[in-house]
């Protein structure tokens, strides 16, 4: 692992790594938050997981959680979204929503992207490792959170590994990618066009299969743009309530889709992450 | 005054504007953010002045003020750090602390800069109008603030219009531009050879010129690689020592010149000027 930056902040040390992943076989970028501790102590990981579009730079710029962080004594983990690399194959259009930046936590399966596009087992697997080997993490406490395709990625994770993640939050999540235009999209690109083997990667359909979490927080802005056609949070709200999932679901009024939505319900997250952490 | 973007974000509006300046002679962009308030109430204002190289926007992405101006009530202006467009004369040679970028915020009388580097006017008479016109801001309570040459903006205002700034901080000032490379290069560009005419943009020599404010709050860190040769707090501690200026100088252990040092310490000085703003 190579150390890209170390900066003194909010009391803690904002860092950027970068490391040689044999899952996606690319070098892998991503951030980590730890906040002011004792010396010794080992502390709960909250993991980011990043949009469209995105790498770990956008969360770490324009998150704002790190004072928060510190206040409650978080470690917050920011992966990259999709692998990176001239070898790398992209949407052959160049499509923000395909390709590079957008590799939707799943192992692809499907040619081209099935060599590199591997980055559920990045950030299940491979990335867990070094943040328990490099960082003063307690991995027996760890929480998950994501915005959109990040907020989707965090909600399969959370309900495959109820376990682990003993607390998942999402903002402005897909919550049902098989049914919406970006989800089929990548799905049918990375999976195929079987889409029973979709639902391992669809948080409604995870449910619909048994999964199961104590709890939810998700929080959606009402002016956002992809509400209707590509969040659709009523779906995860139906079946929430038919498999008894404490599911808090909050509809901020004049929120859009930004870092400005994230950035202002970010402490909440982090403080709901923390009561379960702690 | 055009409206780039208006955005909700922590309860209130973060608006980025453009408008033609007379004093530059060029549009001009800034961003406003307007806390949550009670229909017909007027805030006050904190004027935020940006460093070598920045726009309005790194402060606006970076600087974590939202959540607090919010929970204090506090108006947020930033604007940019010097005119813009193809007919403005930039450093020949490219340089990041002259030309574009890099007003320093003075009136420029020497060629090619007079034509369109008047950033002090601007700051001072020309955007304090329209931001009275059109925000809700109570123009009888305003503070100001600013990092670097921004810092070094801040406090000349504020040593010169001790009246209309109730409240002056800085994070990182050029505290004595005329004795340092920064400040020698700029100033001898835009104020010409004569070192008389760059006092009244010197804070160290406008305080030993017998201008007063009430109280000063600094933060410098100490890992900033810029402290001895451009930032001189040093050179500040001394002059408001002899003028009986109460200066808090806060020397934050392990800090750089980022943002992150501001984001850090930008609650602590939104909390300054508010308790002398309200």
């Amino acid at each position: 692992m190579e150390t890209i930056s170390t900066i003194r902040s909010h009391g803690g040390v904002q860092g950027v790594y970068c490391h040689a992943s044999s899952s996606t076989g690319t070098d892998m970028t991503f951030s980590v938050f730890v906040p002011p501790h004792a010396v010794g102590a080992v502390l709960p990981v909250v993991w980011y997981l990043s949009g469209l579009t995105c790498t770990h730079a956008n969360v770490t710029d324009k998150g704002e959680y790190r004072r928060t962080c510190a206040e409650l004594g978080l470690i917050f983990v920011a992966p990259d979204t999709s692998p990176r690399g001239d070898s790398v194959p992209d949407d052959p259009a160049g499509a923000y929503d395909l390709g590079l930046g957008a590799g939707f936590y799943v192992d692809a399966t499907h040619a081209p992207w099935a060599s590199h596009y591997r980055m559920w087992r990045y950030v299940m697997d491979e990335l867990p490792g070094l943040i328990a080997r490099a960082f003063p993490a307690d991995m027996k406490r760890q929480g998950i959170t994501g915005h959109s395709m990040g907020g989707h990625g965090a909600l399969t994770a959370g309900l495959r590994y109820p376990e682990r993640f003993r607390s998942v939050s999402a903002f402005a999540p897909i919550a049902a990618p098989s049914q919406v235009p970006w989800g089929e999209k990548a799905l049918g690109a990375y999976l195929g066009a079987d889409r029973a083997a979709w639902r391992g990667h669809d948080a409604v359909a995870l449910i619909e299969d048994g999964a199961r979490v104590p709890a939810l927080l998700v929080d959606v802005g009402d002016a956002d743009p992809f509400l209707d056609s590509q969040l659709r949070p009523e779906l995860l709200q139906d079946a929430c309530a038919a498999a008894a999932i404490d599911l808090t679901l909050r509809i901020q009024p004049g929120y859009d889709h930004s870092y400005h939505f994230v950035s202002t319900f970010m402490a909440d997250h982090l403080r709901w992450h923390a009561e379960r952490l702690q």
